[in-house]
Parts: structure tokens; C-alpha cells; sequence
């Protein structure tokens, strides 16, 4: 049980986690905190949370969970903000998509990672971002990496887990580098690779023709590229190492198959196309 | 109306045309014919087809309508055995989704192109396949393309503009090189990427951690992946030109995606995936 809930970004994701909280009785108060006082109004009128402040260090007063749900570009800002703000006996954690770097920006920001933060991850999203287009069951079923480092207490990361199984989640917990090979390949990869597509297409100088004889599988594998801009070049930033190593792995994959179509290889072809058909039938859809 | 149309190939996309032309009144016998038996019977039994053949010349006797609807690879082979067959007075079209090799696949097979082969491809389907999977609204509001070159008897082609706008569906015509390389764009590159994605992460080594953790985006992104690895095998062999144009392009994008990540360029990044973003939101919801 939450007394105090501190919300920093109440986005799409914070705004879906105080939701879920408060439809399962989880947590006694809401506190948002955001840049923008639009923003924070909005949350209120939609009741998501109770009241909010725009400085970090006042918001954080009294919490004791705080949940940074900002993008991955602004958290070591934010835990500036924070340094020598945190209630003692508060649990911090963050939903950022890259955690070695959020690790790092945490280090620096607090001048030394405290053991009340937990580097924590939700597996769920919509190409949709901001408040109103939270929900509670967003995370019903889905996957929350955590993944504490050494100087993380134990009893922080159980409470966190906590907060997260009471939102309907699944926890894990993954070393830092682990998840964010885990994660280049599952989700960050196939973003940069939509982005690419679609920006690809649009260079093409037809494009509204192109479009315009786009079928129901173009427009279920172009949707993550209706995905927030500046989410997705923060992401690149922050976990860029691993997310190169697969774009090359993938370059060359690619290149393997146009080999096979230059050389009207069809059995190249029919293997490895068979092959992604039989893991894609076989995992997706027993895992998603 | 059609009297009497054969449908040659009795898949998901001749079973839904037999549906559809059936539900709207617009067909009063429809005859199958397979290499398999027992897709026809299934096809009978599901009240899709009326009777059928399994030898192709005797499936089109007293057809007025010819729905060719097999993969890529067997068109040339279906053409030669129609040859001299076809009725006087019947037209023919097929569905494949590259139209200048179907098209040298009908020179081949009848020995000259004949003035009543409408080459046509609707942009519709599922990533299923079989009769089973066959439904009357398949092209419902989807774009049918017909690519009727200089040898295409204009009342053929009114005729099979006639059957689809009768099953739904809107229909254009097009040059056939144009068609193939719209279709290598929208639809080809985006199923050879879907393939290479799945099969790149298989050979990851750890696939089924790394799909453990796979959220929506991915399930979206890749159902391209779960299509017919032989029709794709077909589609990658018929319209291989294309499709390497397009590969090679995308590279080139990906590659320019990867310098950016490579050199933390963040401008470059954001202005890339905002642009894609709006480019999809622009186009693929006016669209699809």
C-alpha cells in the first residue's frame, strides 16, 4: 500500500500506473508533477491525480514512492532536481526504456546512485502518448523489468515490485546491460526500422500515391512509427551501443535475403521466410 | 452478372471473391478447381464453390468469368494448361502481386497474350491463407488494380472492373511496371523486412527470452511475418527488380539512421522519426 504517490511526468504511462493504483485500492494519494501546468490541470480534471506541484523537490515532499515518468532525456535533470530532496523510507523508480543509462543519469544527478532507487521498466505502451490516452489496464498482464544494481536496498526494489504487480504487471528482474540488448532487439530495433520505412517511402516523392495503395499489413507494421519523435531519438541516444549492434546484425540479415532475390534463390528465400513464420507464430503469440 | 465463373485456386482470395459475388447476387454458378481434392470438397462443403475440377481445362468449359488465384509460381504452368481451352467470349483476370511477370507468364503459357486477360491485383488479404479463412467483406472499400497492357480487349477489362466493383471493392488501373514498383514499396519491402526482423532475432540465440518481452508494437510489427513463406518466395522471385530497388534504398535510409545514433545526432534523429510520424498519421489513417 502507497501513501503518497509521487507522479514525475504524467504521461501516458504515469497517468495509466496512478490509475491502476487507485482502481486497486493501492495507493491513498496522487501527486503529479510535470513542466507543463496544462498538463498538470488536466490530469487533475480527469482524475488521475489529486494535486500537483511543478518543482520536483517540492512534489517528491511527504511520498513515500516516487515514480519518474519522464522521457529519457530529461531524467538526469530531474534527479538534480531531486538530490538531497528525497524523503527518507521513499522508494524512487523510473520507467525509462534504456536503464544503463538511466543508471548513469541517476549517478550523476544524485552525485551517488541511492539505494532507495530501483531502474525499472514497463513493456507497454501505445503509439499514443500523453494523459489522455492513459488507462488502467495498461499494464494488466505485461512486463516490468527491474533491475537493481549493487547499491540498490532490497527492501526498495520489493516495494516497487509491489506497486507494479498491484498494477496487474509481471515482474522480472535483469541485469542493466541484459535488458537493454533484450530490449534493442524486441522494440528498439523494429521502431528504428518502422521510422526508416516510413521516412524511406516518403522520400520516394509519390508518397500520397504510394500510400494510398497501402494494405492492412503496411498499416499494422508502419504503427510504431506513429510513435512519439522525441521518445524515440531520446531512446537512440541512451541506448545507442546495443541498438547499432542490431541494426548491423539485421543490415546483414537483410542483405543475405536481397542476395537470395538477385539470385533467384527460392529455396534460400522459402527457408528463412518459413523459418521467421514458424518462431513468429510460435513465440508472439504465446508470449503477447 | 456473371453466368458461370471458374475460380482457379480457391484460397483466401478466390474462396472471398466467390463469397462476395455470391452474397451481392452477382454470380449464378461458381466452379473450383485445385491440384487438391480436398480443399475442394472443404470449399463445397462450405458453401463457397458450387462443383469443381481439379484439370483446369475442364474447370473454365461454358465459364463466361476466369478467376486465376494460385501462387506466383504456378501461373505459367495454369496458363498452359488453359491454352486453347479458353471459352469464347469468357474473360480472364488473376490476382497475383506482381503483374509484368504474370503477364510474361500468360505470353508463355497461351503462347501469345490473350485479348481476354485482364491482369488485375486486389490489395487485400490477411496474413492467413485457405478456404477456411475465406469472407464476403474481404474487399470491401480495398483497391482492386488492373494493369491492362495494349493486347487487353477494353470490354474484358470493363468486365472484371464490373465483378470487383461488384465484391466491394474500388477499383483503378495502372501501367504494370508502375504497379510493381507501388507494391514492391508498400507491401513487398515492408514483408521482406518483417521476414528478416524475425529471422535476424531467431538467430539471437536467446529467441525465446528475447520474445518474452516483446509488447504490442512488436505483435503489430511483425504479423506480416506470420504470411505464406512460398507465395512471399513467389512474390520476391516475380517482382525481384523491385524489390531490390527498394531494399537498397531503405539501406541507404538505415544506414544514414545508424550514422545519426553513431554520432548522437539528435536533430537528425527527431527530424527523421517526426516526419515519419506525420508522414504515417497523414497518410496511412486517410488511407486505410
Amino acid at each position: 500500500m502507497i501513501e503518497r504517490l509521487c507522479i514525475i511526468g504524467t504521461g501516458l504511462i504515469g497517468g495509466s500506473l496512478a490509475r491502476a493504483l487507485r482502481a486497486a485500492d493501492y495507493c491513498r494519494e496522487v501527486v503529479g508533477c510535470s513542466r507543463n501546468p496544462e498538463h498538470l490541470q488536466q490530469a487533475v480534471e480527469l482524475g488521475v491525480i489529486d494535486r500537483y506541484e511543478t518543482d520536483p523537490a517540492r512534489a517528491v515532499e511527504g511520498a513515500d514512492m516516487v515514480l519518474v515518468a519522464v522521457p529519457l532525456g530529461a531524467m538526469e535533470p530531474v534527479f538534480r532536481m531531486l538530490r538531497g530532496h528525497l524523503p527518507a523510507g521513499a522508494a524512487i523508480t523510473d520507467v525509462g526504456s534504456a536503464k544503463a543509462s538511466v543508471i548513469e543519469a541517476a549517478r550523476r544527478g544524485f552525485g551517488e546512485l541511492p539505494a532507495a532507487f530501483v531502474p525499472g521498466h514497463p513493456i507497454a505502451g501505445t503509439e499514443q502518448s500523453g494523459v489522455a490516452a492513459s488507462f488502467p489496464e495498461l499494464f494488466r498482464d505485461r512486463r516490468v523489468i527491474l533491475t537493481p544494481v549493487e547499491q540498490t536496498s532490497a527492501e526498495a526494489t520489493a516495494r516497487v515490485r509491489a506497486m507494479w504487480e498491484a498494477a496487474g504487471a509481471v515482474v522480472d528482474e535483469m541485469d542493466p546491460a541484459h535488458h537493454d540488448t533484450v530490449l534493442a532487439a524486441t522494440s528498439h530495433l523494429p521502431h528504428v526500422l518502422a521510422f526508416a520505412l516510413v521516412d524511406s517511402l516518403t522520400r520516394l516523392g509519390e508518397s500520397d500515391e504510394i500510400f494510398r495503395y497501402a494494405a492492412g499489413g503496411f498499416r499494422d507494421f508502419t504503427r510504431i512509427a506513429s510513435s512519439d519523435p522525441v521518445m524515440w531519438r531520446d531512446i537512440c541516444l541512451a541506448n545507442g551501443d546495443a541498438i547499432l549492434q542490431m541494426i548491423d546484425r539485421f543490415s546483414g540479415d537483410l542483405q543475405q535475403l536481397a542476395d537470395a532475390v538477385r539470385q533467384h534463390d527460392g529455396e534460400t528465400l522459402q527457408t528463412v521466410f518459413a523459418s521467421a513464420k514458424q518462431t513468429r507464430d510460435r513465440y508472439v503469440d504465446k508470449h503477447t
